[in-house]
């Protein structure tokens, strides 16, 4: 576990590092697009830069919401999927990175007064508390799109095909029949009663695209074998659901200053967890299963993967 | 006149059918994501699809504002910019019809009640209006992604590179020195006094540049030497800021029937524009003057540029 921690950390403080290099600044902007000089109204005015207030307000709560530590798990699977093919950490960090910034957009659109309601987020005040909602949906809305520019880019990878491979992957994993559909159906389902079925519909949709496409990632950027890219689906997809109904025990159980958000929001709102149907041994049961049953996906790597294998004991562990 | 007005009703029916066509519905996704299987929680137990509501919402959403006719301008100019180099109808409309769901996406945004608080949009009651705030979010979101996920597909273009180069050009014009920004400064400006730079600056940005992408986006295509693409982005920048002005022409003369959604709100939010600065006569005068300017940009094409030429008049002259 010892080392597990160890490398997580290293990962997290690499990722933040990758993220406040590729963001925009107020000095300097890494893809050559600082302050573009207006065109005057006609071509016998000179060219001059004109800045006005808005892009700095943007750019800070683009960075506000990204670098605010957190637990990074995405990125840490994209680097040490990636690591299982003798990628690059460079390229390996920006495409985590990129994904990171997707994870953050959701986050952001998620806590605003319309979706979630959360003020709190990692600890922190939510960003429409600091920078107002309009800010935060413009800011959700600008690292959606940044996610793509830093794949677009040839520092993830010199083969363009791959570049669109990850691009194409990152977009399903992240629209209407991803993360943006499953969180419209976890909005509807506070409406409603949810089977088992269902809510793991609902989970695989908002969280577990994601978690694949990271682990996914990895293989992509190695060009993998389909088998072996197959093989970390299946196992992203039994963390995620393990992590999430570990957030869900966290979230009935826990504490506010433990967990760093609000708590027991889920029973407020009525709303339908594995944890409300299965209760609470058997979900803590069924998070065991998905852990065993994730590692097991990992029997055709050898002692390479093992960081893997500890990342889904420590799933389930975590207190926060 | 009648015949540009032939081949944007044409371009624009051609374009509502590819967006039909491409955006995923009930009974149909064209990018293989039907309604997935769900894993189920042990490996004993079989996979079935168990669709949940909240899917059928967002993607009701997504076709609601994408699909509600409007000017199709930027279309037009993809595909009149690709025609020039011989690229195909088939993919300029894709290409197209990306650009337009990030513009669509963009409205959907802007008429949120922490925006621009729009009820109307294109003669139809805005999406959250209609679906409801949450929804609308998401839909933008979605729609935000899913053009992405259009040009990082085969059928835009079979070179991987031109792919990667249509999505970075996209990514940088609708991001945070983009669109976004833009949409940002404009919040911003309400507060404020703006000297015509900024407010020149500011256009650029939240229309501008998007403008720019979607001439460009038919140079891209068809691989077309670095002079031509600026030429088209010179075009691009001055038709964009006359067809701004003109906008706000309207906004200041027009009536709500005429124009399809409220008017006169930018003198009720004391917003800074060029008619504010300028005056009517000075800004209509001024898109006279960036018209011609835009025209000249073209003499480096031959006839084949004639509908790109009579847009920059129809822009200026337009009554809605």
């Amino acid at each position: 576990m010892d080392e597990l921690q160890r490398t997580l950390q290293e990962v997290s403080e690499s990722l933040e590092q990758k993220m406040d290099k590729l963001l925009p600044s107020d000095e300097d902007d890494n893809y050559g697009n600082t302050v573009i000089a207006f065109r005057p109204l006609n071509d016998n005015m000179p060219d001059k830069p004109s800045p006005v207030g808005g892009e700095d307000t943007l750019i800070k709560a683009m960075r506000y919401s990204s670098l605010s530590g957190g637990k990074r798990l995405r990125p840490f699977l994209t680097v040490m999927c990636a690591k299982l093919f003798g990628v690059s950490r460079e390229a390996s960090l920006c495409a985590a990175a990129a994904i990171e910034f997707i994870h953050t957009y959701s986050l952001i659109h998620d806590d605003l007064p319309a979706m979630d309601d959360d003020a709190m987020r990692r600890g922190k005040p939510s960003c429409h508390i600091v920078f107002g909602e309009a800010a935060a949906i413009l800011a959700g809305d600008a690292l959606l799109t940044f996610a793509f520019q830093v794949l677009a880019d040839e520092r993830v990878h010199p083969d363009p095909a791959v570049r669109c491979e990850l691009i194409r992957t990152l977009s399903m994993a992240s629209g209407y029949r991803g993360m943006a559909g499953g969180q419209m159906m976890d909005l509807e389902a506070e409406k409603k009663q949810l089977s088992i079925d269902e809510i793991i519909r609902l989970q695989r949709l908002k969280t577990g695209e994601l978690f694949a496409m990271s682990c996914e990632a990895g293989a992509i950027l190695g060009k993998a074998p389909r088998p072996l890219r197959s093989a970390l689906r299946g196992y992203a997809h039994d963390i995620g659901l393990a992590f999430q109904i570990t957030d869900d025990l966290l979230d009935a159980e826990g504490t506010r200053s433990a967990v760093g958000k609000e708590v027991k929001k889920d029973k407020q709102a009525g709303k339908a967890t594995l944890i409300s149907v299965l209760g609470i041994e058997r979900a803590r049961e069924q998070a065991r299963i998905l852990a065993n049953q994730a590692i097991g996906h990992l029997d055709v790597f050898d002692r390479k993967a093992d960081q893997l294998r500890a990342l889904a004991e420590f799933v389930i562990a975590r207190k926060s």
